[in-house]
């Protein structure tokens, strides 16, 4: 029994470690393009800030550990073609082109940049001073370029989890940021009201925020690099030494395409929930696929949380397991600075377009009892159905420290069991005045969505 | 209509605040023995650490907040009848006895100090140097002590959650602390694997910790106090200036007794889901009563969580209403000097004897990426059920800051909603490296479990 895996980050290095776990005397090569397997590219924001060093440290196992879980990696190695029929997979590496022959053949190849129509973004590369990060490579050569250029000013475009924490990254290595957002607020997966927030604690920290501007292009020039926007209707050029495009992410979908996978959500590649992609012994995990989401059906929202756990399944049904990925609520958070924003679920728009009749209130509740030291409010706002009275989001923004981030989990959990937003408030939640209240903020927060409710005679 | 609440700590609160909340036509009046209706009993740790200052900062709110909702206070007033045919509750204040005819009747007379047939605890009091705190009378007494007499050294009888946070206080003040527990470790709602970690942190701060040691007697001499107990089959005497005895807690039920109530678990009175005493309008919530548990049925475990969740009840359904207490998972957390550490569901034995079949494992997980300064490993022990696959208890021991408080209530929320083990995997639980990992931390523990199982072969 030969597993073959493709990609060598979450999606591919899960199902190759899972494989193993379950049984090791199972043949498993990964084959990895690049010559950095089971990096955290997640941390590479705090590379640059500082707070992690060397880069190696940003590898969640070593390549030592790898091998010593009996898993053969092939890096540097790039995957061409499957053939679905022969099943073997076509490979090219410094030695030239051949093939594997594999029994299950997993494809974690991942997402690729998107450049959002931005002209000159798929041209002007890192020897241009423009950059986007998505690899280790990518990581290398913007070090490269601010070691060896010492640039003072970058133009950020996008203002998303990766934008944001970049923006603390160079802030910590005092370079001037200009963050350019398209829409009206930065940080668009959460409600504005609680994404000015962040906006201001950016403010804080001087970064140069600049929202409602949409990048058209980004010109290389003689005296620097030049990123042309409209903002409310008026042309306007913003100029820096350096430029991060993080404006999201497309399906890296080729190789499943060229062996016949359909594309779905996203222009993702269809799997069912146990990652089989339809071509006989083919699965596919990670985020080039679509994703199970308990809430929206089959949608598309790359995550690493959700890679690791469609490789970990795709890994056990490569042997023979009838695995059912559980699903997403689309939990996320980020760090900016001190400021800690979570979401989980779906928004009241998201909800809406999804056929519920969403309600969302919002609270400020604190962390922990006021009259213990260092109490602070976490905002959140609830989203739950009016007529069933199901729990179908929350929003939390909180300082550092509130416990916010895991917080938002209560509530995920509470998702993922289908709980309404009454039930939340029946939770049998810790308290100890340090750290929380008799009614956790949590349902301080679904307390107040019931009561509205309430008063607005929708439910009794 | 007239609903009469009695206690003004937390379930009497709780059911005044909620039948005002939802009826604000309704008269409401609270009886309160003393003058500090609605303090933060589990802050009182914190006044003596001088974390908390001053002590009127322990009210959740005051007075005025309290009579701004509409509720009537009646302070220094006890309740020394229940007349249910008559419908009236005899009161003594200082201007003597009279009755309030009462619609509805809530009782929340709560729990009283235990002394475990220690000798010597039922006839010295604060004026010996011998303490209990379990109001404000105690807290000023304690105070008044401390202040005028400066004792330089303590002796607390018991390791539970208070004494802990008492031998922190303390030593807060600088005084010598000498910990007596009765059984081989402290904390012992936690299994000693845990709660050693809780011990060290005890050591390291200087307190004295004595465990096996049953204290069989107190006694006042010219030379101060002596605290004669059993270690292991010896005799051992320990002396100090003060001695505060925190043994537990015993339902305080006389007055719902005398009415003709019914005792059940921990002879603490019987109620219904719905909080309902069997007395016609007789309701009761808080210490004194039953408390409801989604794994154990009906137990007596009183937590000031549970007490807010009853009386809340209490209140609603006192108007009318038909509203159930969900029950408790028995959630509780408690801080040690900068040491976390909580549970919720079932220990081993205690599901064993619930007719479970348990298994328990154990697992380190640090609580951020470890590449991300400032990781630190949270200790968790899981158990599930061997046969159906149930998460039944979790407990988790970190260091304060690793969000150890919140990670409990993912298990809390998951044992309300009923998951097993391996739902706990599959949850979607939040992750960014500064404060997660991509399997969190609660995620780890709960593969750790499964793997095991699978291993021993019990589960497939």
């Amino acid at each position: 029994m030969h597993i073959v895996a493709i990609g060598g980050s979450d999606a591919g290095i899960s199902a190759a470690l899972r494989a193993r776990e379950l049984d090791p005397s199972v043949d498993v090569t990964v084959v990895v393009a690049d010559e950095y397997p089971n990096y955290s590219i997640c941390g590479i924001p705090y590379y640059f800030s500082g707070d992690v060093q060397p880069w190696q440290s940003l590898a969640h196992r070593t390549h030592a550990d790898l091998e010593a879980t009996g898993m053969r990696l092939r890096l540097g190695t790039l995957a061409t073609r499957i053939d679905a029929a022969a099943q073997t997979l076509t490979v090219r590496d410094q030695a030239g082109e051949s093939k594997i022959a594999y029994d299950e053949l997993i494809v974690g190849t991942g997402a690729l940049p998107a450049f959002a129509g931005i002209h000159g973004l798929d041209t002007l590369g890192p020897d241009d001073g423009v950059h986007v990060i998505h690899s280790m490579g990518d990581t290398f050569a913007l070090d490269a370029h601010l070691t060896q250029r010492d640039p003072r000013t970058a133009i950020i475009i996008g203002a998303g989890y990766v934008g944001l924490e970049m923006a603390e990254g160079f802030r910590a290595r005092g370079m001037r940021v200009i963050q350019l957002q398209r829409g009206p607020e930065v940080l668009s997966t959460l409600d504005p009201e609680l994404a000015a927030t962040v906006h201001v604690e950016l403010l804080e920290h001087g970064v140069e925020v600049h929202t409602n501007t949409t990048v058209t292009a980004v010109e290389k020039t003689d005296s620097g690099l030049f990123v042309r926007a409209e903002h409310l209707g008026q042309s306007v050029t913003h100029t820096a030494d350096l430029v991060l495009a993080v404006v999201g992410v497309r399906p890296n979908t080729a190789l499943l395409e060229d062996a016949g996978a359909r594309l779905g959500a996203g222009r993702a590649v269809v799997v069912d929930e146990q990652m089989r992609t339809g071509i006989p012994h083919v699965f596919a995990a990670g985020d080039g696929i679509v994703t199970h989401h308990r809430l929206l059906g089959v949608t598309y929202l790359p995550l690493g949380t959700t890679a690791h756990k469609q490789g970990r399944i795709a890994g056990e049904n490569a042997l023979g397991g009838q695995r059912r990925f559980a699903g997403s609520v689309g939990t996320q958070v980020v760090k900016v600075f001190d400021v800690v924003a979570a979401r989980t679920g779906l928004r009241d728009h998201e909800a809406a377009a999804a056929g519920f009749a969403p309600v969302t209130s919002e609270a400020l509740a604190d962390d922990h009892k006021r009259y213990y030291p260092g109490a602070q409010p976490i905002a959140i706002r609830i989203t739950g159905d009016a007529e069933s009275g199901l729990l179908l989001g929350a929003q939390l923004v909180g300082r550092l420290g509130t416990e916010t981030a895991k917080r938002v989990d209560t509530y995920s959990t509470a998702l993922f069991s289908g709980l309404t937003v009454d039930q939340v408030s029946d939770l049998d939640l810790s308290y100890t005045p340090p750290l929380g209240s008799p009614w956790d903020a949590v349902q301080v927060a679904t307390q107040a969505w019931s009561r509205a409710q309430t008063r607005a005679g929708v439910l009794a």
